[in-house]
């Protein structure tokens, strides 16, 4: 085993090094003063070069090939943690290193174009800077798919959502284009026959909602001892092994975006504080791809957080903490607030129902420009077109268009469907949970979290990367991934109950 | 230049290296959760040991040879950043990797331990890990000085005030022994003949503290577009370049401790957000060494904040912000408090005249350890009858005694000598500017750093690495390092005025 023990130590000093990115890069978006913008840059930029300098090193290669036969003796986290090493190092080796910095500069530029171009809704300015990353991107993806034996866009996909697949996407997607649009309809028109839920009167003091958030992570099972929650403009969970770090904006006139948000990050930040222990700090003890990732922020916030048993905790809690009272404060209005279905131009700010619809499009749209069947200068057109047939909306301006999101200039081709596979892994888990743990939905009236963040150690964050995500939703839930529990949770919370499906 | 120009991008990436390394190392003192204190240590290990790598390849020693014969087409900024190139080289390589770790671990043991021993004042306790710190340094400085021709204590000592010796030392430590002791008396005698100071009033709540030091900061030429305030146990400056972080610890019973605090690691910050723009990145645009960093705080502490003409501003701002008033808050009073002369203990607690004192003690106790006439288990008896030689003062236990200080159990050994080094040469710049500008004094009265900062900019700031500490006071000063400026200040300010050497 010493080849196998050897690529561990090698392992562990990349890993080290991510942290330490994860940290200056967390400091860069909370903290640093402006004029290090240049420096810190320059830093990650090292430490990402030395990075891969270890990983593409012919002594990572030679390690590898001779870990190769020492597979017998291995355990099978072992025999894991070595293919995950070997599909790092595939993933690193299989870009020229000319690429790779073309790339990285690219994006870079494209970056900063893009803020400009959504702030003037141009996006003719961010034309040429786009189709370039795009270009790139495609390079990237018949690199990579080369080596793995995939169709580009799988290849960026696998960066993101390890063994994930369009034909596994596909089906999944389709099933969702094929209801979502009359549970939406349905659900509006429900919303519609009652009056609108009462708005929840601020002003909510920055410091009392931060309080309640630190409380509700605290209840959630956040480890304090092992990481923090701080403000930042766009919120995140990132940091480093043992030390997490979740951020939030606060706003004094809404006490519900930064809670449930928090929430959110929270979900996120149990599955890093859950990694296996014994292997933290090996690739097998990584969060198993941006899927299941997601799948833990929405059950927290989404499954758990938005539901009527936790509004019974929720109301007076928050009516207490700010000094409220009234109907506004009633558990049942609060849910209501929380559960509003409303179509709107932008992915971040949709509800559980219509965010799948942005995802779709986004989907569509990305594999067909990795596959060259849609041109950059054609985007904002599709776009649109997609967003008059999934949501009924006429996009007024490209910065409430194709300019919103940041994954496409930045150069994170294969990233947008793990959202909606999350939403779907989320319901799926839950329903497990919840079955599992009797107790589990009583518990969460009395904001308790415990049979909830129990059940998810135990089968989701505590198996890192030992499995893939269908693997893991197959033990876990008895299935691999699928649309239906979405879809009963969709009918439970928005249509009045489960559809009977006898009727065919 | 093919050689030279290799060697600066190399370079660059090891500043890189260090800056993030600063980022984290600040962060693990100011907001770090505890349990990240161990996959910190290790990311900061892993960088280090890159950073040793690149320093130490054989290909770095290539180049410096090759760019010896590029020398003559070097400009003077160049070739002096080539040799602290070199040095920076011969440092790293003097010592063999085992002996690097060794030490190493060492020094991370004795550390543990001293917190403990200095906890419980059990000196016995922490003996056996600090001989084996002491064992290895003093392999460090035999390996380092038969690289650079010097005695192992010099070698140490370069490491912390690059060009600095013993024999420089000495006579300006012996002229300080010989006549601080009866400076020190008189000037007790006569505060002793006035009635004591009148303390302020707390409480002094800590977010008024903050604002005003942000204020002074400010006026002193902090730029906070490339640096920040925050709180840690120990007050320290750190950070990166254009990311200069200082830090402080606030007592709502005392205003001055933090404010004066604030200050001293203004000064630090000064020299680190002025070093030569063109530089910053290279080993030529690094502060020159620890000796000069402290009289950077030191000016801007004790020369220029403890100063009659401040207290002149600093008074009313005081009083205003905490709204007091009364004879405790005139600009006599407070100056008065910040000159007060009074034996002690604990080091970092001294005031400037007796300071030294505990300088002269470390530096005689460390300069026999290293050369083997001390032995550790010797170390608080002669750390006592020091104590009472000096400052006549007996010592009641260890915590107040030996035990007081990091730096030996941290393996900082011949770090000492410089904070009085220091104090010297901030009172020969202090003079200096004073001379040149001689609005420097009327506008500290007026709260008005510019001629001050404007002059230290120019003379030191500026300089980085490019001369020694000598030459570098001889350029600003017309001589090099002496005790005569401070004798002179410690005169003007706690004797009544300038003695008249006429006399004899």
């Amino acid at each position: 085993m010493r080849s196998y023990r050897a690529l561990e130590s090698r392992f562990a000093r990349l890993h080290a090094l991510g942290d330490a990115a994860g940290i200056l890069g967390w400091d860069a978006q909370t903290l640093m003063p402006d004029g290090a913008a240049e420096g810190r840059a320059d830093q990650l930029a090292v430490l990402k070069g030395l990075a891969h300098d270890i990983l593409t090193a012919p002594e990572t290669a030679d390690l590898l090939a001779a870990a190769g036969d020492e597979a017998a003796g291995l355990g099978p986290w072992q025999r894991a943690n070595l293919a995950e090493m070997r599909r790092a190092h595939l993933h690193a080796t299989a870009v020229p290193r000319d690429l790779v910095e073309a790339n990285s500069r690219a994006v870079s530029r494209c970056e900063m174009t893009w803020r400009q171009a959504r702030r003037d809704a141009d996006f003719a300015r961010l034309a040429p800077d786009l189709a370039e990353v795009l270009r790139l991107q495609r390079e990237v993806g018949r690199a990579k798919g080369e080596r793995l034996g995939l169709s580009p866009y799988d290849a960026l996909l696998d960066g993101y959502d390890p063994g994930m697949r369009r034909a596994r996407i596909d089906p999944l997607f389709a099933e969702l284009r094929d209801f979502l649009p009359g549970y939406v309809a349905e659900a509006r028109s429900r919303q519609a026959a009652e009056p609108p839920p009462l708005p929840l009167d601020g002003p909510f003091p920055v410091d009392l909602q931060r309080q309640v958030g630190l409380a509700l992570m605290g209840a959630a099972g956040f480890d304090f001892g092992r990481g923090r929650l701080d403000v930042s403009l766009h919120p995140f969970c990132g940091g480093a092994t043992d030390d997490v770090r979740i951020t939030t904006r606060y706003d004094e006139a809404d006490v519900t975006r930064a809670l449930l948000g928090v929430l959110h990050e929270t979900g996120h930040a149990l599955y890093e504080q859950g990694r296996p222990v014994a292997w933290t700090r090996q690739p097998v003890g990584e969060a198993r791809g941006m899927s299941l990732h997601e799948s833990q922020s929405l059950i927290v916030e989404m499954q758990a957080c938005r539901s009527r048993a936790f509004a019974a905790h929720l109301a007076p809690l928050l009516a207490g903490t700010f000094g409220r009272q009234g109907p506004a404060w009633t558990a049942e209005n609060l849910y209501r607030l929380h559960t509003r279905v409303e179509p709107g131009f932008i992915r971040v700010d949709a509800d559980e129902m219509t965010y799948p619809a942005h995802i779709l499009l986004r989907y569509g749209l990305e594999t067909a420009m990795i596959a060259g069947d849609l041109a950059v200068a054609d985007l904002p057109g599709a776009f649109n077109d997609g967003m008059r047939d999934l949501l009924g909306l006429a996009v007024p301006d490209d910065r409430l268009g194709c300019l919103q999101d940041i994954h496409w200039p930045g150069g994170s081709w294969g990233y947008f469907p793990t959202y909606t596979l999350g939403a779907l892994a989320a319901a799926q888990l839950f329903r497990a949970a919840r079955e599992a743990e009797p107790d589990l939905v009583p518990a969460l009236a009395r904001g308790d979290f415990g049979p909830l963040t129990g059940w998810l150690r135990a089968n989701v964050h505590a198996k890192g990367s030992l499995l893939d995500t269908d693997a893991l939703l197959q033990e876990a839930t008895g299935a691999p991934l699928g649309a239906a529990a979405f879809r009963l949770h969709l009918e439970e919370r928005y249509l009045g109950g489960v559809r009977d499906r006898t009727r065919g």
